[in-house]
């Protein structure tokens, strides 16, 4: 079969109509990070870009606030990063407690499923936390090598408390694993401080970066569980054990690094670095705050708890007889704005409203409520004009005081 | 422990010293190209970008000659396509076939264990092919579910015919898994006509797009035995029966597609249609023959056979008593050129040199061959001077007539 016969036109240069991303992720990659994207290539061995990997890895591990040797992005999307956690410490056989109380927890104990783990779920209503006393129980009746959990749910909105379960797990000879894709670079996450053993992340949402790539850290005690493997790691791609020899001083070849994302990373973690984690995460609250007070104002139910309702993501009800792709497909076509749709249970009940790394900001709060309660409005839902915008600058003016 | 301790400096703008890069990839790519990837984000399941994933199907199937539905691209780079092709096929216990005469065969074999085969390797020197008999023997012997082979090895410079392995694996009931990493984009690759039953390939090479994407694409009769498999696939990441979910007609959700590095792919299958493929193959071809001349021309050693000798990839033995590191840090140092090490037993004792995607043209080849003789004869190398250009310079006046 020819070319020719299979495609004959060649597509036009692709010019997409501007977004804002205010879904899930991605989030809007700063202008700066973009124009890092189209820096002319480098080999993986150039000592240049070496000095790359060298930079990214430095900056993942102070926006990790860690001292982890292992800290380097994977060659892939930030779901290769929990493939990976779960495929270097988990062995055939071996037991895992995944803590599951949304799409991603569920998700959690699919991928320890396919690493050979016998998985115990501990689960809880959509939305929900855990409370420490149950997952101590847990360890105590199934002691697991690894215990699984989703810091900031992506699915929910749900910010789980983690403080204490890394001196739990030591307690129960368990790697605590989180998953941080929708936290880093948006909520403080002290990986040594909380005792962590492994984390992974993506590189589209708190950090402000195009997909593509899952920034993982790995602890000593994570560390030496992969050394004393008896099986090899199913996992060529993922092997911690291959990847650190390029990502070290041996600078073995593994894989060719995907040159231009880590560029695009290293830009976007100098942003972060710049700005000052603590300034970056009260920036993700305010505006999380602002955005929680527009909505309340104009009626909607936020669907988690505001003792741990992220600031980043946060997942609304959508009013009972309005119709979520009516609203969603006007809010892009008519103001260019994504926001995403309810995932399991929510599908088609919520939407979930990202405030993420560059996207994180007052015009994009102030945007989204107008266009949101403009769209509601002309649906004939009753709402009070102006709140919304009126309540969030509101917290705005009380911030600035 | 805070970033501010770990990490205080922020880096400077990266602006490398530019490259011309010639070693086995990544390959440079076109600034069309490059320019892509600095496109504004769409969320992945934005209409916009499912429809730049439609046009990066339909051309990467256009560029593989096959009408196979499930052809796509992982989203990761090149080894990751090797192993989406290896766990998706081969359950715990299957037999193998893997024909190794160079490092990526090797690695087949070691991917495909890590999938839990028995895997049997055929093995001949380090860039030599293997003859129909042989493997025909092997696959009445071991009666596997998978053959495995190189098509372009990337270590030797060597390019296997494939031509009848297609039948013969039918009639064994064997499934023929193809490396194209270094093949897709600069040599003849028709999956349909040689029955291929599972190609992979990477973006950095003769697609000359950044790496970050590995091209895949299964057959009829590899997706009904991935249906027919006991053992769910080992990694859910490179699952194609989830992947499929997402770029096919459902459209549901799996991971985040690396939106700019699908930007990049698109454009730079364009650029590969536009030109036509026979037109691309006759370019490689081209610079290939000039290379090889010029190369001869300086008295050096091509290390595999004229017969199956890669235009885009060239194994040149170095000159004894000539410093691999001293040449190849001067070619990058006064001209900005980076060509390959060697790999396995060609380390210290070859050059790769690569003229792949938007690099093979008569400038690099020009100019390496000046850089090269110039660098040579400063190590007191004695050699004929001018001869090499002079050879390359033939051969186009030859092409042009």
């Amino acid at each position: 079969m020819h070319a020719e016969a299979l495609m004959t036109t060649i597509p036009a240069p692709f010019q997409p109509t501007p977004r804002l991303l205010l879904g899930p992720g991605p989030s809007d990659a700063h202008p700066a990070v973009l124009r890092a994207m189209a820096t002319p290539l480098l080999g993986h061995l150039d000592p240049q870009f070496l000095r790359v990997l060298d930079e990214v890895q430095a900056m993942l591990r102070a926006a990790f606030r860690t001292g982890n040797a292992l800290t380097l992005p994977i060659s892939a999307t930030g779901m290769a990063g929990m493939e990976t956690c779960l495929v270097n410490l988990l062995e055939p056989g071996d037991r895992a407690v995944v803590c599951a109380a949304g799409f991603f927890g569920q998700r959690l104990a699919e991928v320890a499923g396919r690493a050979g783990a016998q998985v115990t779920v501990l689960e809880r209503p959509w939305g929900e936390v855990f409370d420490p006393g149950q997952v101590r129980e847990a360890l105590q009746k199934v002691r697991p090598r690894v215990l699984g959990i989703v810091q900031a749910e992506t699915s929910t909105g749900a910010w789980r408390p983690l403080e204490g379960l890394g001196a739990l797990c030591r307690e129960h000879e368990a790697l605590l694993v989180v998953d941080a894709v929708t936290a880093l670079g948006s909520v403080p996450l002290p990986v040594d401080e909380w005792g962590i053993d492994a984390v992974y992340s993506c590189s589209q949402k708190g950090l402000g970066c195009p997909p593509g790539l899952a920034p993982v850290s790995l602890g000593a005690r994570a560390v030496e569980a992969v050394e004393r493997r008896k099986a090899r790691v199913q996992s060529w791609y993922l092997d911690v054990t291959l990847l650190r020899r390029y990502f070290g001083q041996e600078r073995a070849y593994h894989h060719t690094a995907p040159i231009s994302m880590n560029y695009a990373l290293r830009e976007a973690l100098a942003l972060v670095v710049e700005e000052g984690l603590e300034t970056r995460f009260e920036r993700h609250a305010l505006n999380g705050r602002a955005l929680h007070a527009g909505l309340s104002a104009m009626g909607l139910t936020l669907l988690t708890d505001p003792k741990h309702r992220l600031p980043q993501l946060t997942c609304v009800k959508i009013p009972d007889g309005v119709d979520d792709l009516v609203v969603r497909r006007r809010l892009l076509r008519d103001w260019g704005i994504e926001v995403g749709g309810g995932l399991g249970p929510h599908k088609g009940q919520a939407w979930r409203i990202g405030l993420m790394g560059h996207g994180s900001r007052q015009s994009s709060v102030t945007l989204l409520l107008a266009a949101l309660e403009t769209c509601l409005r002309d649906l004939g839902v009753s709402l009070p004009a102006g709140e919304a915008t009126r309540a969030a600058a509101a917290v705005y003016a009380e911030a600035a005081k």
